[in-house]
């Protein structure tokens, strides 16, 4: 027998022309490989000649293959359909017509078109690749069944498989899946458990053909192979902006059925855009062809993600779209489509290296131009001491410096690794990647061409034949494990749902577009560069705005009431406290401020911590107003949404917060413990008179306030300052100030939000001095000033 | 009598041609100007022409003048020299040259040479403006005394002039002074103190002619006329940072007797760029025209400027400077000058509305253009759509966002302010400035000059007449407080320390510098963006750098010692304490930390915050080593350096920091509190077996470390864990954990640095375990690890 080595020295054609070949498959056995919907777009567009490629480059190096092309046609018709997609296959470009017209001719009569529609179907291709490789003296290695379908089928398919065409002992199966893998975390996590139930995690590929985009496929090694320039850079403080952009021109003509169920986020950034990030992102595993390893990095990125809010994201629709809609799917005149085609998304990832580096995703149809990118760009840290006429391109270090992964098409036409010139010398395989050929005159991302280390493929290849020689090859790292799927779709499914019922932007397409979808963010928030012109197609008439409207000033039992719409009430109550806050440092040096829980705070503390910048948080001790018994550790601890939402965003000495004492020797709110004296002492120490300067108050739909709830024993009168509670719901068990501490503050604010609290807000406003039916109702500062704060849902209904 | 705004409605020329001139000027009383060092350069360039111009503008405005030209020389030879600066006044435009000449002489009749020497010389002046004024039967307004003289002459100056030439009763005296006002924080106090003896604050003008220029001195009102738009941008989520700026093409030959005292940064950083940078930076007073206000908001950026350490500066000097010195001071040839002709300085603001934001400060002179400019760069915050070159400037959001206030010179030759046309439409006085006009090809600062609301003043004017006008006007606002001057020498003075023995870089000067001087920062440090090439002048051989040698590993006292130069040295302690965090949580979920508290450990505290990324900082529980018997907000406690320097930069929860219980019931470690048992509760509680995963120690030159001292009867033995002692040095009382405490650690590191422990370091290599004499000799874990720390210093001496 010949040593090994000596197959892989024969090119494919020279082995073809062998009878010996056959000697060498014998060595690793025969590979069946199914196309399921071998009739289909994707199928004649990319995957014939994936699996053609996959031939050539495979068939002289120890395995024999069948091609099964499967589809529900009916045998006759089928054949031709088959045989009309297979027409086109290529060669590349090293392989003489007259080779390739012969290897054509192999790869043809290797494959056959089988219906494939009951058990019985699968149950007889079953048979036949037995009985083939028994004929032929073959051991069988392996079947993959490749599910180029849509996915109502996948059901019925695995189970087919599973039953009737599973491979015989010591022979692996491999079943490769095509998104849409769901539209929402639901569908996807249903979808995935009854596919787990047929296949396990390792039999299964989900592709993502980015991941087979040889710029994508890329970043990993890039990251690996320039570990020592970018260890130091690859991080917030190095990184201004990471940008991941596929743009189309394309429209959905033609495909709206799809697109209308689907939209822009869950066609591209849920999957390409999202794992692109993911590749960026994750810590570099030592080793990063341990798939393992690079699943696990993967999952820490997801878990490391920022919530995204509705207003992480900026959505569009170009003009012609809800026509095609109404053609195409047959829906009435005045049917107006809600489907995004063109996204803008804002993802922060709150780790260490990430922190506060924007990651901008963006995708769309009818845009300008076709491109795909991952732009890094490297904040400026430099300051050129000569005028920068002066400064050289390559050399000055005030020039912009960025790594971009080309995907593809854009100005450059190719898939590309550019580093700015003067940013580092980077190494690149030298087998498969060379220096591009300059392009007088083009400029990319800002810079002319010649300013970058410019790398390109040697041979460009189509991401799909990559990814069936990885799936040959069983390099799971190219694919989308189940877990993976469906941190992916926990990201995403919150804010698709916020916009559910959103209207998107209409801009006309292409390059009228103009800055039409330009994009801005600040403290977080994504939002359109330029206001909404006048609509190019009627919408529904959008909701007033907040600044439509002032803030309204009242009377709310005999007290002031400040009324408007939710932002601008925050607003209005942040600058109160902030004035409040000024005023106690002037007065006496501190600034004692005791803070209920809950979710309205959340925006008041994000307003404080982002935009007063002379707030005297220095001087300022934060108190609790009511606490539940859980650790401070627990999300449900009120304090945990203090630490959460301000605590980390701004700098108060750490001895001037003061979080309520429920747990103590390990217990929580053991009576014996005296949590609630020991918090009193601590008031009683450091609050002058125990009269906080403010006190902001909630009110629940009972009329509770703090953690005093209607008939509570404690904490609605007499002399304890701090008392322990029940609440009706759970945690049942509370600590909190009580109604005569409250009352003793010089002011007390009361926040009320969300229409929810209409019905009690109205109740409360004819009640008198009832706390033990209203604890809300006890609310009535002594000597000091209460104002009710209220937006317009709670206040007008 | 006329009423007094018909005054006004006369021009100066025609006023002259009236007598009735002398009526208006009996209304407001005559002004003497008293112009000290009459005919040295500044007088010649710029001051007499400034009071020509006082005297063009005002003395038709009520007042009359006489112009005292005084000097150390004999009236005979003053009298020719002071003729002669008078020689070249000049005239505004708009008058006609007959009238000017006309005006001119008018002038020089009021001006007369002085020599003022002795007591008795400002006697007879005093008298002699009595007499004049008295003659003319005016009345006297007040004195101008222009200090143009070396601050040297001072000191008699100002005694002479206090004794024998304040003028009488109702009549006001203003001094004028020039820098350099010191050349440090003591010098410049010690002049402060002197000077505030003889003058009142308000009697004192210390000039800065940067706040003259016309562009520094719109800082204020832009940003005052334009609140509405820049109270949104003017902030660190909108900046991106500041450039203040002033380059020079002239060197200092000529001049190097006072250059070689002062040099680049107490020439121009620590007064113009420093004055600007408050300008910038400060809160934006209601009033901006109130002195008061300004000058204390002024105050609070001096109070929340970060210290400047030696990393916060690069510093420079052109090739030629010390043969010029050489040459001119009659300096040996071996002589080699160490003052800066260039620096640049990283500056930052710890306050909410600039933290992190960097603004640059530079100059220099033998650069390759003269320019002087303040700009403003915003953070491009936008995402653009469309390709590139379809972004339209003035519109797009992606092209850069900046203000400038031109100083002058430059490629655009004159002051102006500059907006980018997509930031906003500014707002300047309609009166004094206008729009500029195009200059076609013309880019400044990274676009075109058509991409800017480009506004500069309609009449030029020199820095030193507008300040001789504000002089005259009382508008303090445009001159250096006391207050203001010591809190900028405060500020500057521990650079300047740093740098004293620094050697600067070379530079060739002008064009070809090339990017030698460019610089770059990163981690709050500054450094050259290029290695120092082959020097061009042999330099005294620079001291062998940290990288130059290994991590060195050795014993002591038989346990693992690192050895290696403080950076590399804190690098590795640092690497390894995130690895035993990492071990730690994966085994148990938490990583106890006890941490000392002391200089060495901040740089420590820094590397951990800014560079590691992985540190499982939400699992660490972080614990105090010792504490000093002070509040815990006292800036000797060690608990506020660690909440300076680490908790303020990371995310550790609240509930995990545990500060000694050194103040209880507002006493300082009272026995009765049991503040030690406490805390040796709370570590039972929390510690597994009370073992500590990692405990970071010092040690003092006497070999205490933590805070138990040789002889000390508690702590070195026995069952308790945490123990109160005695310092021989203030604070006297301590809280520290005790020596049976800190051997249960799995981990003990110890951090020695510094040649002053040498000694001990030699000393402790020595002896056994005699914990009553050194304490240090009793750290020995009885399962765990220590590894000693030193650096080269501390070490090998």
């Amino acid at each position: 027998m010949k040593h090994p080595g000596f197959w892989k020295m024969l090119t494919v054609a020279t082995c073809m022309a062998l009878l010996g070949c056959l000697q060498a498959q014998e060595l690793q056995g025969h590979v069946s490989i199914i196309l399921l919907g071998a009739t289909g777009d994707l199928a004649k567009k990319y995957l014939w000649q994936g699996l053609f490629q996959l031939y050539l480059d495979e068939a002289g190096k120890g395995h024999s293959f069948t091609f099964h092309g499967a589809a529900l046609t009916d045998p006759k018709q089928g054949q031709q359909l088959m045989a009309k997609a297979l027409e086109t296959l290529s060669c590349s470009q090293d392989i003489a017509p007259r080779q390739c017209a012969e290897l054509k001719d192999q790869f043809l009569q290797l494959s056959q078109y089988r219906q494939l529609k009951t058990t019985t179907d699968y149950s007889a291709l079953s048979k036949d690749i037995e009985a083939q490789v028994q004929h032929k003296g073959l051991r069988e290695a392996g079947r993959i069944f490749y599910f180029s379908v849509p996915p109502f089928a996948y059901a019925d398919i695995a189970r087919n498989i599973n039953s009737s065409c599973r491979p015989g002992p010591g022979a692996w199966l491999r079943v490769v899946l095509e998104k849409p893998f769901g539209r929402d975390h639901n569908s996807a996590q249903q979808l995935a458990t009854e596919l787990g139930s047929i296949f396990q995690e390792e039999e299964m590929y989900r592709v993502d053909h980015y991941l087979g985009k040889q710029a994508v496929a890329q970043i990993l090694p890039f990251r690996d192979q320039n570990r020592q320039a970018l260890d130091r850079l690859w991080n917030r403080h190095h990184v201004e902006r990471v940008e991941i952009v596929m743009k189309e021109t394309v429209d959905a003509e033609g495909r709206t059925s799809f697109y209308e169920e689907y939209g822009v986020i869950r066609d591209v950034l849920q999957n390409h855009l999202t794992e692109i990030l993911t590749l960026v992102a994750m810590e570099l595993p030592h080793n990063i062809s341990n798939a393992e390893t690079v699943l696990q990095h993967k999952l820490r990125v997801f878990q490391a993600l920022r919530d995204l809010q509705r207003g992480s994201a900026v959505v569009g629709q170009y003009q012609a779209y809800s026509e095609q809609v109404r053609r195409e799917l047959q829906k009435p005149e005045s049917f107006q489509s809600l489907t995004p085609t063109f996204a803008g998304v804002l993802v922060y990832i709150d780790n260490l290296r990430w922190e506060g580096v924007p990651f901008i995703l963006m995708s769309g149809k009818a845009l300008d131009e076709r491109a795909g990118y991952v732009r890094i760009l490297f904040k400026n840290q430099a300051h050129c001491a000569q005028s920068e006429a002066r400064w050289v391109a390559g050399r000055s270090q005030c020039l912009p410096r960025q790594v971009v992964f080309h995907v593809g098409h854009g100005a450059l036409g190719s898939p590309a690794v550019l580093v700015s010139r003067n940013l580092f010398s980077p190494s690149l395989p030298a087998q498969g990647w060379q220096e591009l050929e300059g392009q007088p005159g083009l400029r990319l991302f800002g810079c002319p061409l010649s300013d970058y280390y410019a790398y390109s493929p040697v041979r460009e290849q189509d991401a799909y034949a990559i990814l069936i020689s990885h799936i040959f090859h069983r390099r799971k790292d190219s694919f989308i494990t189940t877990e993976n799927l469906l941190a992916s779709w926990v990201f995403w499914t919150p804010l698709l749902d916020s916009l559910a019922f959103e209207a998107p932007r209409i801009y006309p397409g292409g390059a009228e577009n103009g800055h039409l979808l330009d994009f801005e963010f600040s403290g977080g928030q994504l939002s359109f560069s330029q206001q909404q012109p006048e609509q190019l197609v009627p919408g529904p008439g959008s909701a007033p705005m907040p600044s439509d409207f002032q803030v309204l000033r009242a009377q709310y039992r005999e007290s002031p009431l400040i009324s408007a719409w939710p932002e601008e009430l925050i607003s209005k109550l942040a600058s109160d406290i902030e004035a409040s806050a000024v005023r106690a440092v002037r007065r006496s040096g501190e600034f004692h401020l005791a803070l209920s829980g809950g979710s309205s705070p959340v925006a008041l503390f994000q307003q404080l911590a982002h935009w007063h910048y002379s707030f005297p948080w220095a001087h300022t001790h934060l108190w609790l107003v009511d606490e539940r018994c859980v650790p401070l550790s627990d999300p449900e601890s009120n304090f945990q949404g203090l630490q959460a939402h301000l605590l980390q965003r701004i700098r108060v000495p750490h001895y001037n917060v003061h979080p309520m004492p429920v747990q103590l020797r390990r217990r929580l709110c053991a009576e014996e413990d005296q949590g609630a004296q020991l918090y009193a002492a601590e008031i009683s120490a450091l609050v002058t008179n125990s009269s906080f300067d403010l006190v902001l108050l909630g009110m629940g739909t009972d009329g509770h306030t703090a953690s005093l709830f209607p008939q509570s024993p404690t904490g609605l009168d007499g002399e304890q300052l701090v008392v322990m509670t029940q609440s009706p719901s759970r945690p049942h068990h509370r600590m909190s100030l009580s109604l005569p501490l409250i009352n003793r503050a010089r002011r007390v604010a009361v926040l009320v939000m969300g229409k929810m609290k209409r019905e009690i807000t109205l109740l409360v406003s004819r009640v008198g001095h009832e706390p033990q039916k209203w604890p809300i109702s006890g609310v009535l500062p002594s000597s000091g000033q209460l104002v009710w704060y209220m937006d317009y849902e709670a206040f007008l209904g």
